[in-house]
């Protein structure tokens, strides 16, 4: 259902660190989300009536520096949507100044008509926010096969416009939400050798959500100055190592988009291989995992969420094969039911990696779950049945699996499937 | 929860051609349930105590004709189960007498003792039924993880092999089963141009379901006289067809069984490249695939069951996308649910294939549902949108999606996705 026209309505964000898995790196201070976005950003969220709510729908940042320089990744699927197609084929990703989300609609499987009405909003941004129109983004999510309605969007984009303020992260935010029941924000201050800057970042997603090389929908703004090729560099890998991690329904979207812009504000330098790369790309890392992970914990319906840690090496051919395990355990329906009830069913781990790694071989695994092994060689360890059942209670749950061989190691985290799941998505066009 | 060690509680079997999927072949005649196996064969339930609901638990089958001739199908899992790595290893599968198989116990992930416990069983049926240890298939399905209650089996093998009768497929069929709400039973009658002949089948399953090259447990007997070599290629044959085309939760069971034994006991000769081979053929071929459907129908928590039908060739370097996006759809957590609330959301069908075929070019699929065409070319169709979700609310739905190009053709069948399923398989085993 993130292909939904429901509006979140305003639950508040969560700590950014609030995961085990994602502890706040030293360098890094956690500043209010009502502080204005950093040097050189505006943003704003209006109402322009793309959602039957009434709720806020359209979403508009923009760059008021011409050094801007950009990042941007966008879903992997055959079936992008329009925004998708036109953000990769007509922008200059490199120095991007503004991007316009809406929510209420994905202007998906719309043909021409989806590329041009998309076309026609980018250039009504560029118009006013005067900058040309290959610097201008977008990005959609909602129904797919619906058309954008452009009147009332034109509209909404010289409302937005009117309205771009250095504190409106959270109108922004609220616009580009669908079913999400909290907001998933960031706003950090980073300690770097040569000075500080800022991080914010706004981020959506709860469910149609297993990205691959990108997101759900996720705009980074920092201050910092850094190159183009830097900024793609570290997006690139931060994006690998936090929403390309993460599950709900194993749905690939055809909106994923993230994008990172730095205004280079702060007059701080970012060079190629200094230490301040690295503190910067530490606190982008924590801060994308971090959100990755809300997402996973605001999975539609979810009540406990999971990371499957496996380690290995080539399996019957498979050079990938922890890969493939973690992702088939992280979609497994019966995995999932189970990580819901509370359930320590980790035969169901063994049947899934025997399955996503099929062959006469007998598949000589290990398993544990929240440190306690269960399994060892793919045979059953005797446990203490009752602690381990006390160990799955909680909301996070780990699950170490160990293939033969050595060389590769992957987490993916994910949710549970609840009944909830079902309800959202089963009555939800109708 | 296929896994279960629930007993199923004997709602009676359905019609055997009860879906408009699979008409009965016209030298086919559906026999009552409650007459005799085909001659050669007796068999026989009892409840040994594997379950604790007292539910019968235990199975045998057993041919009487010393030119018995079978195949064999297993499931492609590298954690497959002890009696699955016995039986493929130590069987003769070309010349099976007899099958013993138990609910309530996988014997899966249990070692070297889970595989010393299943060949103590295959011995004693061997001594009970008076063949050879490597004519005794075994098959298990119930929890992974436990041990069999090897001497409750022993004393349950001498107990079944008293009560051995001709008539005793209704109690084998309860015996195997779990968590399936109906009996899964074939019995027929198929008219050779050489004379006429019986088959019957036995099946289980309900969750854990997604067979590749095998199926959850089936056995099918027949007294026609056949080659082994025939068998196994019919069986074969038909198996593809069949239980490897359906799917209730894409989930790959340890356990998966499909044998077939023939008697010879009609005198009716099927020579290879006959017309009686393509009759014969036409008919196991009927039976196993309305037999795979019951088991889709019978999916955990089913309410809806589907075809989706995909056509074209090659796409982004994928030889059988046809087969990628298929087994895709049937899979999707979002088309199951849909599915389930009658809801004709066929943006998810758009987003599900390209997230399948991953590439930048916009993938141009067509997409009908019940015969309505809802997209062309990956761009949506004018739909009379009221007639559409009015075609969607039957007992079985249909999901044609054409690709690019030419040259494959497949279809999967598949359950809906409801909260019932997460129930079950969320408070099984604690």
């Amino acid at each position: 259902m993130s292909d939904s026209a429901h509006a979140a309505h305003g639950a508040p964000a969560r700590n950014l660190f609030g995961s085990r898995w994602v502890p706040r790196p030293e360098h890094v201070c956690e500043l209010d989300l009502g502080e204005a976005l950093p040097g050189g950003f505006r943003a704003a969220g209006v109402a322009c009536g793309i959602k039957h709510s009434a709720d806020a729908d359209l979403g508009l940042l923009v760059c008021d520096s011409p050094a801007a320089v950009s990042a941007a990744r966008f879903t992997a699927s055959s079936t992008a949507a329009a925004p998708v197609q036109l953000s990769r084929a007509r922008c200059e990703l490199s120095r991007l100044r503004a991007v316009l989300v809406n929510s209420g609609c994905a202007n998906a499987a719309t043909g021409g008509r989806g590329m041009e009405d998309a076309a026609k909003t980018q250039g009504a941004v560029a118009v006013a926010a005067g900058v040309g129109e290959a610097e201008v983004a977008v990005a959609s999510t909602g129904g797919i096969s619906q058309y954008l309605p452009v009147d009332k969007m034109l509209r909404g984009i010289l409302q937005a416009s009117a309205q771009l303020r250095v504190d409106g992260a959270g109108d922004f935010q609220r616009a580009i939400q669908t079913t999400d029941s909290f907001e998933k924000r960031a706003n950090v201050e980073v300690a770097l050798p040569s000075g500080s800057v800022r991080i914010t970042a706004q981020c959506k997603g709860a469910g149609m959500i297993s990205p691959r090389f990108a997101t759900m929908l996720c705009f980074v703004q920092t201050d910092a100055a850094l190159s183009a090729q830097t900024a793609d560099l570290l997006l690139g890998v931060c994006v690998k190592r936090s929403f390309d991690r993460c599950s709900v329904d194993g749905q690939l979207s055809t909106n994923d988009t993230a994008i990172l812009i730095g205004s280079g504000a702060s007059g701080v330098v970012i060079e190629p291989e200094t230490e301040d790369e690295l503190v910067f790309g530490q606190a982008l890392d924590a801060l994308l995992r971090s959100l990755a992970i809300m997402i996973v914990t605001d999975g539609e319906g979810a009540g406990r969420i999971a990371r499957v840690l496996v380690r290995g090496g080539e399996v019957g051919g498979d050079p990938l094969a922890a890969e493939t395990v973690a992702r088939a355990v992280a979609n497994s329906p019966l995995v999932k039911a189970a990580l819901h009830g509370g359930d320590p069913n980790w035969g169901r781990i063994v049947q899934t990696a025997g399955a996503a790694l099929p062959g006469p071989a007998p598949l000589a695994l290990d398993v544990s779950i929240e440190g306690v092994a269960v399994c060892a060689g793919g045979t059953a360890l005797e446990v203490d049945e009752r602690a381990l059942a006390r160990a799955v209670q909680g909301p996070e749950i780990e699950y170490e699996i160990a293939l033969p061989g050595e060389g590769c190691e992957t987490e993916v985290f994910f949710s549970d499937l609840s009944q909830d799941y079902v309800t959202l998505n089963a009555e939800y066009t109708t």
